[in-house]
């Protein structure tokens, strides 16, 4: 699928969850036929590492609905980060499997996870939980980090989403980001054979390889931003559909149409040139982290760093003006607009909820830092 | 009850609201437990002319559950109103019998209502129906405005909220305020005495009494204003005792709480300041209302334009101050507390709605012109 | 001189000043001429201690002029300071002195000052300097902080301005405040007796008369709380001014002149609301300054603290009105507005300037932690 | 002179204008030597209809001193827009005699101008004034709209800037763009022949040719644009180096370098984060013009109208960035940065002057309606 299709796809999968966007919010379910949706599209076969294009691909998607866009972001990010290890060929069976049955990948990947692998005689035996393990309720296949009970390696696993073992509590229920199912995982007692291991991680964080593992961070923070861009984006069109069909001029005012008020047109102005040029960044950031990502095992911790203040920038200028947006757009649909039907108030919810991730303004501490200084931002889980 | 007691009986209502308000707001029900608690709290017969109490009242009781306050400050309006007309014995009787029996009151009144009032041998017979009637779903009383369809004289009456023919569709299901009861009403063949009258209005906008009839627009816009402070006060009240209780201290912040961090300490604080200038505004506010008010007939249409004019400054205020805190809180909580049964977004849905009561911007517009000018808002509905 | 009479002598002085303020402060001129009017205005004698009736003054003072309502609050603090030793019948003969001589005072009083005070045999010997000596250069008399040479007391003295030895190198040239003489004073060999020394401060900052003397640093943030909300207003009443008189409506707008436009109007209502918000908390920090201040060695380190809590509230409210005030005022006036002779950057100057006194964040933070915990600002030259 | 060798040689004339930038601001006077600066440079002669490339110099040298950037965006649109009636080989005559001689190009040109030509025996004689006539006191070409007393033909004329009868009263002082030569132009009975017509405006607003001359409006919006940007990327370079060499940290913050306060740190990624935004969307803008340019004749009001949405979004955005920036950097620097001798304020002063030149609201307005109804802004002298 090159991109024009693919931008054409994700096009009808986000007609297709626009419609009922506000009444799945609503009924918060798991997102089972969203998922079926996205298998059925094709979308989930791309090219993992291709960022650019995936990433725009989660931005017409969860434009529609947040929370499968975001699924659909971080099934790429969990395919390619297998690519990371030095593995090529394994890597490459995985995507063209995936991409031939559509798989929808999820993972349970935590720095501070509590999972652990056992060896046994025919593999390894996985048990522990995950707390936040988005999507993997309703994927085909896990990604899961497990440390090793003997000698402590942190490995990376792959496996079948369906194996015996592997639960998930029915505890997510949160404000925004409602059909994520980011709920928890468990696994007890799962059995994998040892050639579902796809990379360990480097003992050392001075390990060269780190380098180029680390960029996994970054590029999940690239996808959040494309994510809050399009929760804008979305907000807007859905907004301004609101106006010119429902929305009543203000008696006092007298514009003969809410479409004509001169609040309200300025109003919609201010916002629209704001998510342009969030929309703008995020894009020069998925550009960064492909060419970051691109560099192989030749990519630097300089490189590394710098595509990191570019995302970091994005995510800044994202977060505010997706804030921004999700709250004002309601004063140009009115009162009327409030009504539990039209679901508006989702728009602010899945916004309020994934800018929480991480604390947005130790992203513009490091950006601060890098424009005052030139100093990089450590690796980190989150940078 | 004197003032001092009030506020100790506003306080513990708001304890008794406090503690479930978050799994009130999803139920989503209609607020008979928490009329019931009004009632039984003794507030229901304080002095309605007294605006700077009620007020008080109402912000304490709706930092606790916005809806519930907003219902209790129009009860107290309702009820004020009555004494606008020229018959002060019958108001007195009505608030001494609210006292004694603690009834609690809403009202079907609304300038493009289409509310009518048939003649009949023995009194006047309702028809018709009002969107939007706060509170009147679970009141005891009721206060209606309809035309006569003889001569279309401009009517206000009381009558008992569980007559037949009233009606109530279970229609409110919005993003806030949802305890707020404020579904449409219907009125078919309501029969009420003619001596329920208790006022009409003047023919003309121009007749001198329209002066201090038209007070009550003004006092509507005061209570809102103190509900969006209280929803402000409410919100980071809350958020306090998370960060205190709850939040963890971000990894890479190098604080040893998050209740040291220093990006949540001078958030909170630039929040705290804000809003406590929004309340001192809001209660300006709220006595010139009650100046104005104590004027009786007396009340001239320049004091009356004045007092508007501050009423619309502090709801610009308040409105700007409610919807920044409830997003911001969301920073000094952290992704975990967007779980759903915390119910933290309830704040900015109940806010964000409440602030669409009528377009702000517009009170805005009525400050810049007074304050360019010297001109005096118009008296509408709204101002 | 009573309440009214100092308003409507503030006023007076005001009207003064306001005329050729721009054209003053292009020259930018020590305010000789200025304080002669201050002089002669009586205001230099109002009781110190009653900071509600000071700070009305400055606030009407400073909005004509914010450099020369700068050195008026800053004269009062300097003999307010006075009275917190206890030596009261000293401040009392000095304010009478003040009052009947119109006496303009200033101070060089600094934490970090490298003043030393050297025993003679007829008195002490001042040697040393210190910059930012608002006002020092224009003042009749002076309060000096120095620094014992044997021992090490740190005396605080008051002293002829005109004392040979005393010098105000011409060092004050400064983007805004420009007429408040605020650079430093020097002194060589200046000879002052002993019965001029008013006070020693307490060697111990755990001495309970600390708490009262360290109430000075907190009076020093209300004053310049008022200054930015007199800035403020200063601005507005002026731009509306020209908006009335000179503004063109933007042709394609289609309103019939600048003050209909329906962006200015609400622009200005924003602005004004906010101002007159951040300006009744200023008024409360007053209030509680006094009350402070009225309880004399009485004053407990809660009430001090929670006295500091109120002021940097009203200091972080004000700060941010002050500069979106004097920033968006050009939206009102328009690019002819921009000619050097208006003069309409002063506003934004001088708050800029005043408004980095200290670092603002740092004031919200100690809202915030206050908030959080009940935490009370520590003592120190700023807080 | 290629793309590489431009960007070199702006940052080189960036480089002579930035060191005494306050300094030449606080002089205000001609930009004579600036102006040679520009020549010397080579600049001048950059093919005008390479709106990328201009753009890119515009900022670079405008980010060291805003006024001289905007006299070369001008210098630049002059010459383009000659090239805009059909007479090409003039266009390109006048464009190689501009690389030749390194002519600086300013203009005469407004929609309301009072500029007359009168026909005589050997070509024209000019008659008139212009009002806030940029650069033309120091330009040596002018390029001039002038209406022909027989007939009304509205004609564009170039001619020596010195020519006998061209005056240039001394009345550009103002409290921004200092250096920006904005006076008034005079012409008293100024003879040029007929050739140095290089075009007539056609009567009607309906004349095909008139949507690719009513390009250069939008062309002036986007090089203001570009100096907003720039003004902000100038402002936050010149606070970090003080940051770096002079901040002191603040005593009660902790930080052991005013480069380490956390405030500051994030304060600085914020900013840095919108301002590379905004840049983007202004880089945006500039690729819009120029592709709208190259189109030529072909150019249709659709494109027209998409390109001045793209623009005004621009703007929008830039006007509230350098607004933001050049007020929130003195929180980075600190109370002595405000020394006049910095000049920090003067970023303030050029950005609160340029982003009048015609209210943004408007442009928010455009932006607005076209995203609600795809309504095109009108061909105005602003839009």
């Amino acid at each position: 699928m090159n991109t024009d299709d693919a931008l054409t796809a994700a096009r009808k999968v986000a007609g297709l969850l626009h419609g009922d966007a506000a009444e799945r919010d609503r009924a918060g379910r798991r997102p089972v036929r969203e998922v079926r949706a996205l298998r059925e599209s094709g979308l989930l076969g791309l090219a993992p590492d291709d960022h650019v294009t995936t990433h725009a691909v989660v931005r017409i998607v969860a434009a529609a609905d947040a929370s499968i866009g975001h699924l659909l972001g971080y099934h790429y990010l969990h395919l390619w980060r297998i690519g990371l290890f030095d593995r090529p060929e394994q890597a490459r069976r995985i995507w063209r499997d995936t991409a031939e049955r559509n798989w929808f990948w999820a993972a349970a990947t935590n720095p501070q996870d509590t999972i652990r692998a056992t060896p046994s005689p025919d593999g390894l035996v996985v048990n522990g939980s995950r707390a936040f393990a988005t999507g993997a309720a309703v994927a085909d296949r896990l990604v899961v980090n497990a440390t090793r009970d003997d000698g402590g390696d942190r490995l990376t696993i792959v496996m079948d989403a369906r194996l015996p073992g592997i639960g998930h509590p029915d505890d997510w229920d949160n404000m925004g980001q409602r059909l994520s199912a980011s709920g928890s995982v468990t696994f007890d007692g799962v059995r994998v054979p040892h050639e579902q291991v796809v990379g360990a991680l480097p003992a050392g964080r001075d390990d060269p390889r780190m380098v180029r593992l680390s960029l996994s961070a970054l590029a999940y923070q690239s996808v959040l931003t494309q994510v809050l861009v399009a929760i804008a984006e979305g907000a807007l069109a859905e907004a301004a559909r609101y106006t010119r069909e429902h929305a009543r001029p203000w008696p006092l005012g007298g514009a003969e149409s809410a479409g004509r008020d001169p609040y309200i047109l300025a109003g919609y102005g201010e916002l629209v040139a704001s998510v342009r040029a969030a929309g703008l960044l995020a894009d020069q950031a998925a550009s960064a982290l492909r060419a970051a990502s691109d560099l192989g095992p030749a990519l630097t911790a300089e490189v590394r760093g710098e595509t990191g203040v570019t995302i970091s920038s994005a995510k800044v200028v994202a977060t505010r003006v997706v804030l921004e947006t999700t709250t004002r757009i309601f004063d140009f649909i009115g009162a009327r607009g409030t009504a539990g039907r039209f679901g508006f108030d989702r728009f602010w919810r899945d916004a309020r909820t994934l800018t929480l991730h991480d604390p947005v303004v130790y992203k513009a501490r490091e950006v601060g830092a890098h424009f005052l200084t030139g100093e990089l931002p450590p690796p980190t889980a989150y940078s």
